[in-house]
């Protein structure tokens, strides 16, 4: 921890923050620069640096504190070089092919889910993604089928031989969830529900965790600790868009920071392009484009007649336009040395 | 509900959006304009609205579909033009008095919060403020007394003659926290978990709902709307600062928003100046311009020895700085004709 | 300058880097930390520093530069402790008083500039904002009446007795502006427009420099520091907005902003209520919350009939409008121990 | 255009606004729904739209106007369902090449230009992409070295047969800089600096328009429609990030807009990695993303020895590093059909 003394500290007050810091049983070495006085506090504790930081940042002759160690840990890359592999089925996410998780957003009917998931299958994606529980900004809005949807799902994956990977967003679901989906997803509004991260986190279900779309890298890396620290390692990120002032497409699909957590994190990243745009007519260029910047698996939305879709039809691509995503995607996987899964 | 045609939609690609409009039972306005023709359909239920909105668009000859009706209802002045009053204990929150909620940020000790406890009644302080369960971006930091905490800020407040207000973030323990507290706050985090939402709006307590970070004014409304319809309508907002690009504060206060939100809804709005800049040194200027721009109470945090806190010091004013704010604040809310309760 | 190693830097890379300093003529003070190495640099000249911090970031051993030393010098309140205050006409900008600016957000006619000028004279407003050159979005929006413009609002301010403040744009206009006006206002899309700063710079009537609705507060003030360098030092700060994800107001009102700069320089600040909200009925609001918040001026735009005005009706206040705005505002100025000029 | 009137408009008021929008001179089609009425106006010519939309909302009865027809015209794929191709000497930018333009942020000296000119050349780059005039954040930065500059510049191209682009930022200095090089770019914070745009819209240099940091697309489209309108119609849009919440990245690049104005516009797209990311680890694989979106080319910098460029190291990409960059992009570019060029 560096703590910068305000311009006109004295030296009395300099010594008052070496001596709090040496209080918590830390070495002090202090750097007397031409306008301002820094402090350096070498080997403070992980777990206690954000509250020292805070205190000492109140003092008004401390100018800033500053953190230099990184706020996450054990989903970092220093703590770990090789990627993280999770194996669902016979897929292996965080290898070197290109998963596809495909559905439509919501389950509407056995008929629909079944068709899309036909549909899906045939062009070889074997991981099923559909929502049960829904996360709707209206109350007015289709909440999903709940537990009779899981039911739907599940009988569906069963019988096209595929995974499934679902939403959860109650921490009293997560048993019920993994008893009918081989993957958890928590959704971008919980990226910061607690007791959801610590209850998927006691689990042995893989999680997905999308990124909050208010969410700097670094605060999404700390949900994930959040997961890890609870047990369960086999987490996988998902980008999903950030919200800013552009109002065009859905969110701002962030796709360096893709490229940005294959450097600072193990764990395998996912991109979902529906949400990230929520326009079905950019969805297949910017699946092309999360490949190449180094995703390692596309959530798509898929309906089968997206025009009427009960929810979300405007960011769903037909079958058709499926098919053409695939085709697309895949020689832009093997231009990267990656193979479309 | 306005549909926008694409530009070279061709007279058959109109009526097949007119068929879709009368099939769902309602009336249809065409006008044709020299570049666009536009479509208005009248009559489509609140409910629906969101569903038929995405469908249309999903068609590649649609441009666009407007809404026309605000996304949520009963929370609205239309719905309801007199301002929602809300009685704790000897307090009421939405009448003439700005009303002050202050204490630590968390319960650190018995001691420390009857501390404080005692400092802000002093200054007319009814509702303390004070948390047990703390939402934390690092996993790391200390995660409140829970329980422990529970019991001992009802002490507290018991022993002082105050209501308490503290927050609830899973909504297993919705049950556990009314028990001890008038007050029940939804934090930034969880303003789209819709769980929680429903679980207070299934219960009597009053609910002060923090706006996400992320969140329009719309999607904070819609918010309130999930509360409401629980049942529960004693719901106060509380502005804490958006996420922007500015660095300098913690978030940006949106002032503006206070007055927005005044306009548009009945329900009482709270300002957090403490969150919303995370500097104490500005909390007290920004209570005096939050009262200014019509807020009916202020949540602000208060400790002894703010350098010493455990969390968030850095946005914590001091009791004598308490005291300050508190004579800062009295004169201003008077120059609009209000009191400071 | 701070540097910090990579984790696994090397004895030999943490030699490069302190030679490179060292060559540069500095002194060098490393810190062994348990996981990483912190250098300090002493002693480096401000101008270089920007330069050096890059270089050192590009190493790949250097996990972060990081500056201490605050990228401006002459605008902050480290240079200078008291308050710049700026006379024009009769009014001194940054005293005790809050200074009002008010009028039509652009040149129309004479007779509708002369009708709103009479009209706040008349409520004591000294100063007359009204725009020759308009910044429009749109190639195809009324760009402004331009010279003709100029000469009308100099006949208008001379017949009433007030003094003008007026935007430039471009920096070959900057003499003939000056020739009309007493203050000149860069908008919020100039504000980094530094041969148009170098030229207000060069100049000697005090310049109103808008926040880009893009920049940070850092950013805003090395703004203000580029016409500072040019010798001009009567600059005024205005607050008009930042540009976020909300879009209920047009823009988000940053009033922390304004409480901010006031710790961080001497210059005075204005706020422009009408552009930050985009809204009328929000301003006389916000107008207050800004003088709460320490405010030294307000920028308001008033139009005799806003609902048949050419630009920028919805956030133009009517002649009445801009009466009650006066109303509410001088009780809130005095609360806080200052007079609404 | 569309008017809705508020929930509570009577009739008279209704009449009002019809009455208005009849005395412009267009006609009226009103649609009485349950809650609200919303008035059509047919006809109205494009130049006005703005003016008239403002004047309405102002009126306490009206809710909202709404805009039907896109704030642009020239510029869009409605107007031109061909791409525009632009030629550059042997270089046609648009077509199915895609277009690398390389080279140092800025011209330092002749020996160091001619070094980077020379290697990117080596690998088929036929645009040198350097500057002469920097913008630049604090003035205490280097701020190029000007006409000197941009004769090293031309006499470097020259010597190495290749075509220039450089920034203007003044419009005094449009024609001087018109002289040196084949096109002009328009930086990121000039991109609403219109007399500049005028300035290059009269000239016949092609103009690479960079977004604003803070702009929507559709406010990039009209910047891009004002040059267009001055006579110049070889116009390439440059998507260079976004300013966002996000702190790990310099900018945030935003792809889906390369996407989505492709679709909107005719006009060629291209994409800068350096400064969209600011992290150099990050440009090879956002260059390649860039492409599989859809870009027309991309602008990178490449230093012969970025730890010790004058600026913007810490984006700049070694030699060495450029020709991994290229071999990575080049197998991507032919995964979709192109050709790196």
């Amino acid at each position: 921890m560096i703590i910068v003394m305000a311009p006109d500290a004295t030296p009395e007050q300099i010594k008052d923050v070496e001596e709090r810091i040496l209080s918590w049983g830390y070495g002090v070495h202090p750097i007397y620069g031409k306008e301002r006085t820094v402090i350096g506090a070498v080997g403070v504790p992980e777990a206690d640096k954000a509250l020292y930081l805070e205190q000492l940042e109140r003092l008004p002759y401390v100018e800033r504190a500053i953190a230099i160690i990184k706020p996450y840990k054990f989903v970092s890359r220093e703590a770990k070089r090789e990627k993280t592999r999770i194996r669902v089925g016979e897929v292996e996410i965080g290898g070197n092919d290109v998963v596809l998780m495909a559905g439509p957003c919501t389950v509407e009917s056995y008929e629909l889910t079944l068709a899309t998931a036909k549909a899906v299958r045939a062009l070889g994606v074997r991981i099923l993604r559909v929502g049960a529980f829904k996360p709707c900004t209206s109350p007015y809005s289709f909440q999903g089928l709940g537990v009779e949807g899981l039911r739907i799902l599940r009988c569906v994956a069963d019988q096209t031989g595929m995974a499934v990977i679902t939403e959860v967003m109650d921490p009293r679901n997560v048993e019920l969830v993994s008893e009918y989906a081989e993957i958890l997803q928590i959704g971008t509004r919980n990226m910061q529900n607690y007791d959801l991260l610590r209850e998927v986190g006691r689990g042995t279900r893989p999680v997905l965790l999308k990124r909050g779309m208010w969410a700097k890298i670094e605060e999404w890396l700390q949900a994930a600790e959040y997961v890890f620290l609870g047990g369960n390692h086999n987490i996988m990120l998902c980008e999903r868009g950030i919200r800013t002032f552009e109002t065009h497409t859905r969110n701002t699909l962030d796709l360096s920071a893709v490229a940005a957590v294959q450097e600072l994190s193990h764990l395998p990243v996912i991109v979902d392009p529906s949400q990230g745009t929520g326009r079905w007519s950019l969805v297949p260029r910017m699946s092309c484009a999360a490949i190449a910047a180094g995703a390692d698996g596309l959530l798509i939305e898929v309906h089968p007649q997206p025009d009427k879709a009960i929810k979300d039809g405007a960011q769903s691509v037909s079958h058709a336009g499926f098919e053409q995503l695939v085709n697309m995607c895949r020689p832009v996987a093997a231009a990267i040395g990656r193979r479309l899964a």
